[in-house]
């Protein structure tokens, strides 16, 4: 494996080798080394760029919020009411190796958030980015009439990005299955949105 | 602070010196060196009992387990049926910092469980433990009659544990209040429970 210093190295290249080895084996098990080599780079070249542990997986986290939002906006495009909700929780999920992947870099800001307040600070931003998507998600649900107009949004969205994260553990920790995971989903949707009409998942292409 | 090499040092008494030290601040920050102060004996004295964080970690664990079962155990002693359910989930929830310090002890374990496999087997024990309980509860206050027959029991016993692993995190990684985890567990039990009556919570003491 040829190493080779490159001075034009981008960033975003050494975001994605930094996700790559993170989603592997967790942050845990990642080190700079092992980044330099995915990005085939030398380590002393890498260190210029990622200095620490934390921007190793801030740079990763940066990469893997770009994709997860943006899959999250493909559904926002094409679907709506209670069937956007129950895709953009889905496609959060870790149901394959790629998703799983994006949560070992979740896990990792668990892991560094109480001793880095750089990552604690990027942590609370992305879960007040959640809570904005699934409060909106749901108002839409309600003000296209398949939910009740009484349910207490907040505390929903707050719940839903706890449910969230639970399954991820679950998926990840305790052995979740991907269709347990699924099922999941569709009896947290049901019995907390109650949603009105059989439409909403008729909806679904 | 005197140090002291005492041979008869109990196992229980260092389990509770890690418990404290990894409940303080995380287990990323716990250091042998840390534990071997709180427990007031050399660190050479200590490596000889827990020769690795993961041995921390599980005697750590080992003693949260008995301290937090116990407090279930007696709830499950003193109440029944959704009462039951709802007061077991609200112990298990960091709602003070007491019970924060143990979801401290228990993220250690989502941390070490991808490089150890001793710690993912403990980890898979309690996470067995947990939906044994949650099944027997919900089963409990099916047969009481408080819940509907027709409830999916694995499926919600699963759901359960990830609601409460989120809800331990949103708290302890998102901010989450004591008083919105408990209005989170209100809400939960009312919709994924559907208790029949108020007797539920007329029930408690």
């Amino acid at each position: 494996m040829p190493k080779k210093v490159d001075h034009n190295m981008r960033r975003e290249d050494l975001a994605k080798a930094a996700f790559r080895v993170i989603a592997r084996n967790g942050l845990a098990a990642a080190t700079l080394r092992e980044v330099a080599r995915e990005a085939n780079c030398s380590a002393g070249s890498l260190v210029h760029y990622l200095k620490s542990k934390d921007k190793l997986l801030l740079e990763a986290a940066a990469y893997s919020t770009l994709v997860i939002r943006g899959r999250m906006l493909d559904i926002e495009d094409k679907y709506s009411g209670v069937e956007a909700i129950r895709r953009v929780l889905l496609a959060g999920l870790p149901l394959d190796e790629n998703t799983a992947g994006h949560w070992k870099v979740w896990f990792g800001f668990w892991e560094l958030s109480e001793q880095s307040p750089e990552v604690k600070k990027v942590l609370a931003e992305r879960y007040a980015e959640a809570l904005r998507r699934y409060g909106s998600l749901i108002r839409d649900a309600q003000e296209a009439g398949e939910v009740s107009a009484d349910l207490n949004i907040p505390l929903l969205a707050a719940s839903l990005s706890a449910f969230s994260d639970g399954i991820g553990v679950q998926a990840l920790r305790g052995g979740m299955s991907p269709a347990k995971q699924k099922e999941a989903v569709n009896l947290w949707i049901d019995n907390m949105l109650r949603p009105k009409a059989k439409q909403a998942s008729a909806r679904s292409k």
